[in-house]
């Protein structure tokens, strides 16, 4: 195999490589192993702690998809928290909506700072828009001592190993429960459909102990180890499952979205019968 | 990493691996180098020239979807040919509808020797049914000499490398057309989505020189480079995208069908923009 590669070990039993034509930076943050690639398939990759976090050529499906079903769920989403998404894809899709504000807090400051040196593309102008507003801080504690409150709150994590641990546990969804308006909802990234099915049903347990409606859906994030990637929803008030096709094209139409889209949202989260029964078992 | 792997090179640029854990069979055969191995994730793989081919854990996507949206499509299918798929799980699909003959045509025989012999999974009981006729020898020439007339025409080849290039080919296709009664389907696997682009259109273009209604639909393969696989029914009469979900409900709703539902076969057709473009950019 001709060059130079990364390799991404999903699980213990796969593995991903990639060939990277140049490593752009890489720094030792306080919480993790940063390091920017290029690359032929991906353009620039973000990695951390040696796992394929978001790349130039795909992250508008993961970002896409993890903000909007929430945001299309919600009647009028006002006030909304991402926590994590240093690299500022969710921010940008989130100001897509006519939001007052969107306030990202991200644990790493090398994430945002590296984001915006390398990885310009992901976010657009989404750092200097007038309604967003970034904090560096841990998740966990802001989401506790904040007076704030929120129509739809979106978790944007690493992996449960390392820094983003504590934003998996039922402790941390009950005070987002806590934050959120009437009728608010919560996205969260669940892992992989296919190789992290324990990490997907205990996000849904956790998720049940302080939400009525819980629903999880899928997308495929092509650099992601087995693609297939779950999301779930949270929610105080209303069903992602019963939002109207016109209403999501009445609101995101006009946008040039490229996965995101009322047929999409229908089909996320019609979960094939292989699956259904592996994530939701629940009646 | 511990142990031994397989690495199957999707493309230069992307590589995976797969953690197994014995060798059960390989031989050079007159056509390419045939390996099983069994794997903690996927079961039994069956692996042709260094290429996965297919898996006991996620044979039933690949084959549901190479299956069941041509044969649903079609009012009353009574006989169908599979070229390739010597492993017998296209076979064992296509017979769970009220088809009267099955006619399989694999060129190599080791295929369906090995499949047999360590993957009898996929295929059940097919190659015992007596509606199943199984033909060992190459396809093209099969096509362009029967007397036979088929309603459905499924294409399960390997690579376009290989034996298998000339299943790619306008000629094939448009003597498949000629095979075909009036209102017949052909479907084919037409490769990844997201890493054989070219290959796609290809396909696309050469179809649609000989049959009016072409339609590319996907399905994530999840042992396959890329997970997100393409597939391209081509017609002479109905159109995929026009079947009732009643009507796949009537036929297929009693199989406990893994992956294949009223809803998969809507959302398949749906490609998101950014492929949609990219693939389909035919008016």
């Amino acid at each position: 195999m001709r060059g130079a590669w990364i390799i991404d070990q999903g699980s213990t039993d796969i593995t991903s490589a990639y060939r990277i034509t140049r490593r752009l930076h890489e720094e030792q943050t306080p919480y993790q192993y940063l390091e920017v690639y290029e690359s032929p398939l991906f353009g620039r990759m973000l990695v951390l702690d040696g796992a394929v976090q978001t790349t130039e050529a795909d992250e508008f499906i993961y970002h896409e998809m993890l903000a909007h079903p929430a945001l299309c769920t919600h009647p009028a989403p006002r006030r909304v928290l991402i926590v994590g998404g240093g690299d500022g894809g969710a921010l940008e899709e989130t100001l897509k909506h006519p939001v007052e504000r969107a306030t990202l807090v991200e644990i790493d400051e090398a994430v945002v700072r590296a984001s915006r040196a390398y990885l310009g593309a992901i976010a657009g102008d989404a750092f200097d828009d007038p309604r967003a507003e970034v904090v560096i801080g841990d998740g966990l504690a802001y989401v506790r001592e904040t007076a704030g409150r929120f129509d739809v709150v979106l978790v944007d994590s690493t992996d449960p190993e390392g820094p983003a641990a504590g934003l998996f546990s039922a402790e941390f969804y009950a005070q987002i429960a806590r934050r959120l308006e009437p009728g608010g909802l919560l996205a969260v990234q669940s892992g992989s459909a296919v190789y992290q099915r324990d990490l997907v049903t205990m996000v849904r347990r956790h998720l049940r102990a302080a939400f009525p409606v819980v629903r999880t859906y899928l997308a495929p994030v092509l650099a992601y180890p087995g693609v297939v990637w779950s999301f779930t929803i949270a929610s105080l008030g209303p069903d992602p499952r019963a939002v109207a096709p016109e209403e999501i094209a009445r609101r995101s139409g006009a946008w040039g979205l490229r996965y995101y889209t009322p047929a999409a949202h229908r089909a996320a989260f019609d979960l094939p019968p292989y699956l259904r029964s592996a994530l939701e078992p629940e009646p």
